[in-house]
């Protein structure tokens, strides 16, 4: 009686498919005794939006490796990688504690909204000290969650254990990237190297490379596969960090949730800004060093004047360094996976996937 | 070519073997590469003391329901309980940021002493928030790292699952209590039974009741049997935190590691004050009442004198009460053991474990 299509358009519904597991998920785990504003909190931030990129390089690495788009097995792959999306939850709301964001995807950050609730309800104490607390909280249980689900998700036995291998580095990794970029901002650090090594832990080893792996292991992928996998998963993740490193200064709200030049706001040391100031010094523009360190101490663009540092990185050459990269590393990573032995629908949701996650938006 | 010894002392090096597995698992994990900082602080952290109560009530658990003292099972599961020392360490290294510690077992806190490093260095930025973000980091690398040691520690699959509801279940017990006493604290709450909660969620689940139900799951322990051990942790892990919140307001700097009266500087809200404060308003002592809000408050003892709070919490009865109620759950708990089949030598170490968890120190 089944009406589902077969052949090319058989993944179509994968977002659909995520959505569904994501909700069987959290509906299972609800349990209005335990914790309920942090639960609430947490289920508002995974199922209130995000571009699933996790999951969905995931599923094209259990799909390029020959696992099934359908069935008992497929339905276990969809279960695991409910802990993708709860993994970034975690990442997300600590992210926004140490950043000190005041929003995000629209909304006011977990923090913010705690702490907003310790006000509104007059309760004792530091209102901005218990939002932070319970917004530990609640990435403490995300993460926890996450583990959770790829634990119970029916995978069989050594699937689990292959997986268990990526899923590891994956989470040691994304806590490595973010500790090195707390001490890029404690340290100054203003080498374009430093902020590579940033955007290969937090975004590409995280966001590409060990999802890939991680569905990979699970249809038992060969080493040669895996290996080009992951090759095409550092080069696009790190150009799809360079994109986003773009977008932070340029982009729209609309697209990006968040305030227009937060990052230049927040000081963050982005390979692009790392650029400008190395193109700065070797043009003797003293006057554009000021301008870029100023934005690089916290203190925003000087006069809150965006406009011009915008101006400032096209017209130091920055801005061009940094396309030119996206487009050799988004090469390099499509190169990679030309190299592998893939189901062909993989081949061309990756490269899709590739062109979108590191295309301009503006 | 054995000489190890059986018969009733064949567990009595258990310390030995934990810390061992403890030293094992993190030289495996260590990788100078990524986050050496947080790596080192969680190494210190886990390896510089703590009573390893957990493994112990886990252990004990295995042991129970006829789990072996020697051979590759038991090891496995020695390897097994070192995901509760890591957790313990999460929660140790997040409840000291929210809580505001400064000391821990005699030393700095993990945030106070990567904001001193801050400020060693003269780093830029706000060094205390610094020391926080990179605590909450390494705590998430214990909790995440707990996650790895228990599914790689060679267990069965079916031990594994088995041994992961409870664990799934401690893990957001856990993480519940702790929301529950920072709510306490906005909120005011002064009620006995709040208390109680926290206390059965921080404490009783999380270091008696579910370690010994992850150890008698393991086991493949029997549902009655289970349900005894679970009955007993929930008693003794309450009874030990009443005289945890004792020791907190009566216990020496010698003993506990932490500064004398850190708990009522705090403004720790334990079912020992909420009782003192009942006791107070059914005596009419307005004077009482006052005192011990002052304390409440986050304010100290008034005039900082400890001694003066100490008398009074005699004086109302609060400490006669508590010691009651110690000495009622000890009861019962032992109880439950009693009609459990389990063991002669488990029984022996969980009478004794109870007694040590609940004695007077002073």
């Amino acid at each position: 009686m089944s009406l589902i299509a077969v052949g090319p358009i058989v993944d179509d519904d994968l977002p659909l498919r995520l959505a569904e597991a994501l909700e069987e998920y959290l509906v299972q785990r609800r349990d209005a005794d335990l914790a309920p504003e942090l639960v609430a909190a947490l289920t508002e931030l995974v199922l209130g939006g995000g571009k699933r990129l996790r999951p969905t390089f995931a599923w094209w690495g259990w799909r390029a490796a020959g696992g099934a788009a359908r069935g008992a097995e497929a339905d276990a792959v969809l279960r695991a990688l409910v802990s993708l999306e709860l993994l970034q939850c975690c990442a997300l709301v600590h992210d926004d504690v140490m950043d000190r964001s005041t929003a995000r995807r629209g909304r006011p950050t977990a923090h913010q909204a705690f702490a907003a609730r310790h006000r509104r309800e007059r309760w004792a104490g530091d209102a901005d000290h218990y939002g932070d607390c319970a917004a530990v909280l609640v990435g403490d249980l995300a993460l926890a969650w996450a583990d959770d689900a790829l634990v119970t998700a029916g995978l069989p036995g050594p699937a689990l254990v292959r997986a268990w291998r990526p899923w590891q580095a994956m989470r040691t990794e994304m806590m490595a990237g973010q500790h090195l970029d707390l001490l890029g901002g404690a340290r100054r650090t203003e080498s374009v190297e430093a902020g590579l090594r940033v955007a290969r832990l937090k975004t590409a080893a995280y966001t590409v490379e060990r999802p890939l792996h991680l569905g990979a292991a699970v249809a038992d992928a060969p080493p040669n596969l895996i290996a080009a996998l992951r090759e095409y998963g550092r080069d696009i993740g790190v150009a799809f960090q360079l994109r986003d490193d773009l977008l932070g200064v340029f982009g729209d709200v609309r697209l990006t949730g968040k305030p227009v030049g937060e990052d230049l706001r927040e000081g963050k040391r982005t390979p692009l800004m790392a650029t400008a100031l190395g193109l700065a010094r070797a043009a003797g523009r003293e006057d554009a060093v000021r301008v870029l360190r100023h934005c690089l101490e916290g203190g925003g663009p000087p006069g809150h004047d965006l406009a011009d540092v915008r101006a400032l990185l096209h017209e130091l050459g920055a801005v061009a360094v940094i396309e030119k990269r996206i487009a050799a590393l988004t090469a390099s990573g499509l190169c990679a996976l030309d190299r592998a032995v893939v189901l062909p629908i993989a081949r061309d949701r990756l490269t899709d996937l590739a062109e979108q996650a590191t295309a301009r938006k503006w």
